[in-house]
């Protein structure tokens, strides 16, 4: 592991030291109960008694909180920000020695850049071109005629389908899958019948995808992720979705065919969203939100019943059941006291357009 | 990429010609804004003002739009089908070499058809059978004893379980999963103890699994899923469990064990599903639906709150938590005003059976 | 397959013996129909009907309905368990013969204890210890410095990250993620800026980790999962969680970062589960709860509105979101009827605490 000096880190990342400029970083931690040697942060506030008694041999903080630093510290603007940076200089995972590993099989009419890694037991077939300085790892399988850029990071056992397009930097965790078939079949006299699958997926610069995720391919467009986009783990981009840049959405999400997303939206995990839909940029979805229709707007949404004890969820769900009876009780009310229910609301059962 | 001249293509899938019939043919696009040299399609009635000045070479259309045809094309009942079937000639990932990667290892006691194609570091294990014209990608295991028909097509990264049995005409994303172990396990005194899972998988002709699927194998009996049926990626189908001819079920969707579905169900993406339920046939079910009965008949069904503003959505939610309340201060009103409310109806605060 | 005579499988297993001592058990099977040879089991008093005309040799029953045996049968305190238990030996998936595949990628800093099995094309890197009688299966992946104990079963194409930490006897299914990197992401003035995920996943004895299921490294400190842990296919674990002993969770559920869930948690199929959350011992969640705040006692809890015919619900919702009318009328008529609405419940139109 390399190790740095305080004051070092301070000039290398733009930040003001505190304190003895040659304190020796060999790693990062956690405030508390730090670890000796270790550079920790604090951006919660709520945190900040933690750190009088941090074992940490430097913390990052606010200006602030660098009044209250007991030892040697870095101040930025931005704690949490600063410290991502720096610890990257201490990731095992981002080394790597360039070479092709001998049990790789590499199609001949494949393109390898300057210093690419490809390790054991990956696959390169025909026309694949990868960058320079990236990293395919282990059980890889890159198809016929794809693209990465440069500075990518295919962890394990990752599938790029033909023809797909990525950008530099980009970084895919063990069983993402791009390019699989969008699920297109028309319906026949017997049965279903494929539709074939003949766009793309474009990958911009500096895209996360995360473990398992599945992002389809066009039918006759592409599916399109922008620059900066993350993807965490188990999601489903399904076919010609188009997802705004630097937008990030959490595990377990799906998105169905056709549907836009903008740039910027924080999607959280399980997340439902149709097909054919437009959610603007700056759009923020809760978890397990269930979205029917369009967002055009910035905004904070959700949707769904938290959870309750088991016997008042069932009470809870009897009750929601039987609205179309309270109703009623309440219009019996009304006309028997001659009050008048708001015009054109209620007895109005005519269904909402949340359908489908 | 092949070309055909749009006679032939009449001829060929039985469909009305209209205009110039040797109109080349080297590809298919969208309607709009379309692409010289290609066929496209109309079957949306919403979508026909694109007709008129797409760059298509040709347009598939009902006999309603055949008139309003600005140039050649081909009348069709259902000009969806009908270009679905007319884009297979143009999907590069149908054609492949037959053959054997020097780098795939197959057990001397598996069997293979003729015309099989085993890409590089495919695995093919003792007593497998491979039919005729079937593409095993790279990356593939093939587990002990399974069997898949003719004409599969495992694009790469498949996992086909011990003693599986596939039919003809299967394809299966990359990321697959056939044959996993059940959830099975008994509540000893030292914590779980594993139900071996005996059963198997088996997979009629015509069907196609997607990128990260899961397919259970079955406890005593066999997880089947029979001809036609599509599934999407990342669904999970636990032991057990039965699923009809031709149903569609779309992406992230769960079926827990020992449930039957029925024939030609479609199922829309992220719905959850109990154990040990019945579905007819012919159901459908509507998006992120919580399914905890059986269904009988054929219908379309649905259940959860669709997405709201998040400040509104925190108030619906305390609005629907004290509908307890609500319907006490009804009671009062009707007592104090000597209404009776309906009988076996109100303050009845028994659970509902939608358990588990 | 091998076979036994009944009465020595009573006295292994330490059960009473009925019947004829000398029945070959050759396998087993379901109690209905039953298959001759086989050994089944009757455990849910609903099906005692089903003993008296099974086709099985011979039947695993409690004391109770001992006297109902129409053969011979073994009597066990816990019928499942016994069951469970003597089927382990008729499961195909157990044998297997230790070497290593000459298409096995080994590192040779990497560590292999005696009888293990590595399958063709596994990748094995530097630093990895294998502990004895483990079978890394077909398209393996196991990083650098991984260690694993004795007894694993990897089944196929599993990925165990750098690092990680595997106790004994754990069972992984095919696709199974561990060790990817966390979503950890600090934002940036020029997008998403990675947060290195030191941590690693610890994983204790006796875990089983289904297909597809995702493990994510902890961000500094660790992801734990506890011994005797069950979790099913498609699971999301995100970094730094801890779940505690024998806790089994279904298909398709989540579990956000830094969430710690109890020991004998029984968790049920695409739960979601927010981050930061404390769930305690013994906890029961039902099928797709949205949980959005900790649950520190013993319980079962639920959420979500089952599904209705389609129409019925669209109603439901609508009826859902007019309740704020809804409770306006109510208080109008209290007014007018001089009615006190219960103190500070209603009209209080504060959010919840639900939130995310």
């Amino acid at each position: 592991m390399p190790s740095y000096r305080l004051c070092e880190l301070a000039q290398r990342f733009e930040l003001e030291l505190h304190g003895a400029a040659d304190t020796l970083i060999t790693g990062v931690c956690t405030l508390q109960p730090g670890q000796p040697g270790c550079l920790a942060f604090l951006s919660n506030p709520k945190l900040r008694g933690q750190l009088q008694d941090s074992a940490a041999a430097a913390v990052i903080v606010s200006s602030r909180d660098a009044p209250n630093l007991p030892g040697p510290g870095l101040v930025a603007g931005d704690p949490y920000l600063a410290f991502a940076r720096i610890a990257g200089l201490f990731d095992p995972g981002r080394m790597f020695a360039p070479g092709i590993h001998p049990s790789a099989v590499i199609d001949a009419a494949a393109g390898l850049g300057r210093g690419v890694h490809v390790g054991p037991n990956a696959v390169i077939e025909a026309g694949a071109q990868i960058g320079d300085d990236s990293f395919i790892g282990p059980g890889c399988v890159i198809g016929r005629d794809a693209r990465l850029g440069a500075c990518c990071r295919l962890v394990a056992q990752v599938h790029i389908g033909a023809r797909s397009q990525i950008g530099d930097r980009c970084q895919f965790q063990p069983g993402a899958v791009i390019g699989s078939r969008g699920f297109g079949n028309a319906r026949g006299p017997e049965g279903w019948v494929e539709v074939p699958q003949l766009g793309r997926v474009i990958i911009g610069d500096d895209v996360e995808i995360g473990a398992g995720t599945c992002v389809d391919r066009g039918a006759l467009e592409d599916t399109v992720i922008e620059r900066g986009v993350r993807l965490d783990n188990l999601i489903m981009v399904a076919h010609n979705c188009h997802i705004g840049e630097h937008t990030a959405i959490a595990a377990c999400t799906g998105v169905a065919g056709s549907t836009r997303i903008g740039a910027r939206c924080m999607i959280a995990g399980a997340v439902g969203i149709g097909g054919h839909l437009e959610i603007g940029d700056d759009v923020v979805i809760l978890g397990m939100a269930m979205v029917t229709k369009s967002l055009p707007g910035k905004g904070v949404y959700g949707s769904g019943v938290p959870i309750a004890e088991a016997r008042q969820w069932r009470k809870q769900v009897a009750r929601y059941r039987r609205l179309e009876g309270t109703e009623q009780r309440l219009q019996q009310i009304e006309q028997r006291l001659g009050m008048t229910p708001p015009a054109g609301r209620q007895g109005d059962e005519k269904g909402d357009e949340q359908g489908s």
